[in-house]
């Protein structure tokens, strides 16, 4: 439970359709304290594992641990190492230890509380665990409670590459209190931001026209708009994933802008820029290569790279070679034999699967264009 | 393929019935050159790496990668430590690491040549990289063949116990060639024989008596016999696989003499028998206790406990406290609640699920007769 004085709101469901894996996502706003009673609804069993870093257990573990006994789980917290650079097996291998210390069986349910590297790490460990443990997402970061919650991908880094290790595990429950965000940093939440007006790119221009329009009530935490915002992209991502659980075809439209994005984490060897701001240059130089191939005409386009820009400045990457940025497109995992795949669009709201040569002179055409256009951009 | 002069003799095909992870087992004499051609049927990837030890690879990873690649697939040969000791998450990062410095992606697929230790790392590796990659078994002991490479269950262990960790990774095919059977040490081919002998006690009465009246043959190694033998193993694991693909209960018969065979493994700290001979005691075990609980009769139990030791002399236990062992029947995986479920027989062929407490006074009587019943049996 936040501090604010704000009433809980009604919780809104959104329901992931995969047959015997199909689970609910509740969205609500000051809801957090009564999360045990959420999950005992989908869930019958007695040990409850509540995985969280410091910081985040800090805030919210208390909440959360009553709210399951009140509940009647017997539950207990696990903290691991805040960061990214713990994202790696060793960690996984410590979950694992506390879990069998405490003599966690295969009835033991584990929840992930935090960001998305705590999800995936708790995902990973919980599809791992004695083969598989019942699972429940509560992010706290607005990054994980639109994308990384809801999916059912889980895993972590090996030392030659970010999310090489991993497993499908979908939760039995993804459980959202939007007012978690009031205590995240703005540039957390702006990392977030990229990922949400993907989902309107992709798969509804209304909703991107909407979040263009009230970007800066978003910004402001707007409890109203902050649910509305949630739960359609978690709509979305629920769409997409339920028509295509194990992304083999369909699923990669959620990887507009990550082609790019994903290249220029790699080549800034993932510490000048969060993963947000990279999938928006990402979507900027997809909008451009759109343009270019003569997918969208130039008011798309402008369209595109100024809603995207709307979130805030980028920050630069100027000083990063081009060719350092085209070559890693060329490591994606997203490769088509040598070709690699860009997810573009032909208009707001719909995308166009294309393989492209990482030699094709457009890619350098269309990231060239995107630095200009991030560079002519005011500042915040 | 084996240096016999006899000729291959027919495939033989036994489909493991789960929606869109069924897959074949293909039995053969003599067919491990045609394995190639084989995956060629149910896989149209191109790279294949093969996991296996030293001692398996020098015995068949030449004729597995011909085969391989004169079907058309780039194959290539990735070895891990051999043994027990090594099933762990470092050598699961091992072969990870060999797989990205292979530039690996998704769409390789990975085999495991040998035991049921190459299979479990295998497989959880495969599982795991990427989210999982498509796998392929090629169990080559008499253990692996008849149980571990069909089911999915694959795994590692961790510091704390045996095979804690794992994922279900349902194979694409399973490839048998009996002949490899020739290669493995007499002891490790008894080994096998307790978990072929368990599935005519669970499942089939006119397997059982087949079994024990051919003993001998099969032990000589007779191609035909191995051939059914292996296949009507794999045709009751595949049935009672397919029923029940995560063990929520019925593959729980599978695990009949599996209580009392854990809790040996482990008051012995898993150095002193194999265990497949941990699970001839717990059959004989098993039974014991199905007859001082007055589910069979005295005929049932001595056809069991002679059945049982036809395979051959039990390594001598008598040296392990009794109390030692049943302690450790409580710590096994398969309880419920406060209770110790165990896998009895009310005939042969016919299983039936009884939780009991551990300080059950029968559970101390059973053991005591099992121990007795081994050390008034013949030697060899």
């Amino acid at each position: 439970m936040t501090n604010t004085a704000q009433a809980p709101t009604a919780v809104t469901r959104t329901r992931v359709e995969l047959g015997d894996h199909s689970y609910d996502v509740l969205i609500s706003s000051g809801n957090l304290d009564r999360i045990g009673s959420a999950l005992k609804e989908v869930w019958s069993g007695e040990r409850l594992f509540v995985v969280t870093n410091e910081k985040v257990g800090q805030l919210y573990a208390d909440t959360v641990l009553s709210s399951a006994q009140s509940a009647g789980f017997d539950a207990s917290l696990i903290e691991i190492p805040d960061g990214e650079a713990f994202k790696n097996l060793d960690t996984v291998n410590l979950i694992y230890t506390e879990l069998l210390n405490a003599r966690a069986d295969r009835n033991s349910g584990l929840a992930a509380l935090g960001g998305g590297v705590t999800g995936d790490i708790g995902g990973f460990a919980a599809a791992t665990f004695m083969r598989g443990i019942p699972f429940f997402q509560i992010p706290t970061t607005l990054l994980a409670q639109v994308d990384s919650s809801v999916g059912g991908k889980t895993g972590v880094n090996h030392e030659l590459g970010k999310n090489l290790i991993g497993a499908f595990c979908q939760p039995r429950m993804v459980c959202i209190d939007v007012r978690t965000l009031e205590t995240i940093s703005g540039k957390q939440f702006e990392t977030g931001l990229y990922e949400v007006i993907k989902y309107g790119l992709i798969r509804d221009e209304i909703f991107f026209d909407y979040l263009v329009a009230n970007m800066d009530r978003i910004k402001s935490l707007d409890d109203r708009m902050l649910q509305d915002t949630v739960r359609r992209c978690c709509e979305i991502k629920a769409e997409v994933v339920a028509a295509d659980e194990r992304e083999a075809d369909l699923r990669r439209i959620l990887n507009v802008g990550h082609t790019f994005g994903h290249a220029l984490e790699a080549a800034t060897a993932y510490k000048e820029l969060p993963h947000g701001q990279a999938v928006g240059y990402g979507m900027i130089a997809a909008a451009y290569l759109s343009r270019f191939i003569g997918l969208i005409d130039e008011t798309t386009l402008y369209r595109v790279v100024s809603g995207v820009l709307s979130i805030g400045k980028l920050p630069p990457v100027n000083h990063i070679p081009a060719e350092k940025v085209i070559e890693a497109c060329g490591l994606d995992k997203k490769r088509q034999g040598k070709k690699v795949v860009f997810v573009l669009i032909d208009r707001i709201g719909n995308t166009v699967i294309r393989p492209l040569d990482k030699d094709d002179e457009l890619l350098r055409k269309a990231w060239k264009a995107t630095l200009q256009a991030v560079e002519a951009c005011p500042g915040d």
